[in-house]
């Protein structure tokens, strides 16, 4: 591991000083040499699907491990999409002359060395490099045991293309063994690795968080809730909340939880609970939602802090909007929250106290997403504070460095 | 500590709602207070000056310890300069357009708790509390047992400042019991603390990195170079060196390096050693080094990579400007590093590919300050790349949250 730390640092002093046409070059190289390496890919990714069905793993897994002709054209066509974005390395921010005439300014510049630990989707190996590389990066890629085969097919198209290109190829690295123990002390590599980002579940995120001493960006889990508020449009209210519960049931910016204030609820939640029952979506209400609505389960303190990520939703009934406010900074877990609200002074408030990456105003959590954000692309969803917070597009993947122009100037 | 992470985290809510007036109104009010209670917190600081004396603790750090009347002054001082700066909170940046009408904008908000864990000086206290108070936060402050007495004396004045303006008392909170374990526990309270910043000796840091579970922000080292390029003008190479060397000797923007080219390393040297020797700087340097100045020791590699905060420096010869950003990218501590050269590509190159939070031309690095780039205040130096790279001031005390106003959009 250390070796492989020592070789990322060096590709990535080189990976800095690349310019945008070479990294572009690149990007559509790899495209290129991934689609001429179907087959080979597919054969690879054929062995670790024979493993996980020994294995016995559930289907919804396989399915996430299984690529096809189209999935890799299409991991291709992200590439060729990463190219087209604009290159966030050298733009000078706030360049300022001191009263001494030094000229102060802050450049843009890649992190350096990327660590991204990740579990069964294959696709993230060629995703997640072609962000880090545009944004003048080295990556190693740790990924799950059940995908090596496919990793390690994908890897290697990626490290021909670099080849052919020119650009060094030690700017990806896999970590081949893919033991615990390699895992851990890839956590430790503080001297080579500049930040690690976990993709997965919510169990490798806080391993990861716990162990790792170099700095590190939790992104996924979503809590989100949308506040139906006293002056919503009950019909707006529907259709938001059928979309933002229903239109996916397993990604972090669903919503998991409604909170409505009960001078609304006699109104508003029929149509919703009719709604969600259309979806067969099951219901965990409070008291109050109990009694109006046949059939549920009444909710425990643990269901309001439940990303249930399935057809389940939790309702809960507020007497104000401030109780609402802090219904939701209690259980939240800082990722999606919305407001459903005519009143202009309610969703202002909403927008200033709620403490989440993401604080909508009449509109679907599910908008929380790169691509819907206009950043072209997306290497996670930012759940903390530090860094970067929020859907993280290519400025995540890199950091700033003061420059300083003098002419002779102590102090 | 629990408990103490909770009331922080409530308090922190509060924090981050108060307007720009009360947070300077609450600056005022506590400078007035810390000045008005100058004999009891003097008198506390004598409690602990005795203890340390009786410990035999050395001179330089009961100097760090010791609070005077002009001390005391100074620090109400320091809250008055906050009072002042702009509130970096509401600020709302790249608000943009999306297709479906959504507007997506980017809005400067709180970190929420922040904690200071910091050795002997006292005035921390105040510093840290003032900045993080202005930039909305809650903030838990953890001081060195040896100046335990100070830090309750100055912490009770605040505290009577924030009564005295019926703001929450809890914004602030100091840990009493400065045992490793308190320690320990705060940088496990991830549900309760956003950030915790080291600030002190490298021990320190690299104890809070390496136990902590909350986000770090790594301050402080610097092992900061100089690079007396080929076609530098002696004279403006000299003086800087003696600034950056010489004006002071403990601070981890100082020069600890130097790394001469080739062909200039005849002219440069005798008058910069001469000038290092008027100053008593002792010179550790390479083979030709040694070969040029009269009884002076060859530079291990060790000292190619020390920090000696002391009358000490390395001096490295290199062939050429690459091996000079290549021993720079080996050995410096990513804090300060400066080229002094006349040539226009060299400078630049030096720029692009030096890995550091600050990349001088031509000027010393002792200007790596908050105050000297004109931020108006410093909490700290991050060394580290994630979130805050260089001096921070107030908005590294700040994250964002994404706003989005919508009319109803569904994806």
């Amino acid at each position: 591991m250390e070796s492989l730390g020592k070789s990322a640092k060096i590709a990535a002093r080189e990976a800095g000083k690349l310019g945008i046409e070479d990294k572009n070059r690149g990007l559509l190289t790899i495209a290129d040499e991934l689609v001429s390496q179907t087959n080979f890919i597919l054969e690879e990714n054929q062995k670790d699907i024979k493993y996980a069905k020994e294995k016995g793993v559930t289907t919804a897994l396989i399915d996430r491990l299984r690529l096809t002709e189209e999935r890799i054209a299409d991991i291709a066509h992200g590439l060729r999409v990463i190219a087209k974005l604009d290159d966030p390395i050298g733009k000078v921010e706030e360049m300022k002359v001191r009263p001494n005439g030094l000229q102060v300014g802050k450049m843009r510049v890649p992190l350096g060395v990327i660590g991204i630990i990740y579990e069964s989707r294959p696709n993230v190996t060629a995703d997640a490099f072609g962000l880090c590389f545009k944004a003048g990066n080295a990556v190693i890629l740790r990924g799950g045991s059940d995908a090596i085969h496919s990793n390690l097919a994908i890897t290697g198209a990626i490290k021909e293309g670099l080849r052919r290109e020119n650009l060094p190829e030690d700017i990806i690295q896999l970590v081949e063994d893919t033991s615990r123990e390699t895992a851990t002390k890839m956590m430790s590599l503080h001297e080579y690795i500049d930040v690690l980002i976990p993709r997965g579940g919510a169990s490798l995120i806080a391993s990861v968080v716990e162990n790792s001493t170099i700095p590190v960006i939790e992104t996924g889990t979503g809590n989100c809730h949308i506040y139906v508020d006293e002056y919503a449009d009950v019909g707006m209210a529907v259709s938001i909340i059928e979309n933002a519960k229903t239109q996916r049931l397993g990604v972090c910016n669903t919503c998991e939880s409604l909170v409505i204030h009960k001078e609304i609820l006699i109104h508003a939640l029929p149509p919703i609970a009719e709604m969600l029952k259309k979806h067969n979506v099951e219901i965990r209400g409070d008291e109050k939602v109990v009694s109006l609505v046949h059939e549920i389960l009444e909710a425990s303190d643990e269901d309001w802090g439940t990303e249930y990520l399935d057809s389940i939703i939790s309702i809960k009934t507020v007497d104000s909007l401030e109780e609402g406010i802090a219904h939701i900074n209690t259980y939240n877990s800082g990722h999606s929250e919305a407001i459903i609200t005519n009143n202009y002074h309610n969703a202002m408030k909403f927008q200033k106290e709620v403490d989440a990456a993401a604080v909508f105003i009449n509109a679907s959590t599910r908008f929380t997403d790169g691509f819907e954000f206009g950043f072209g692309a997306e290497i996670g969803i930012s759940t903390q504070k530090l860094h970067a917070r929020g859907p993280m597009g290519l400025e995540a993947l890199t950091t700033t460095k003061f420059i300083i122009f003098g002419d002779g100037q102590i102090r």
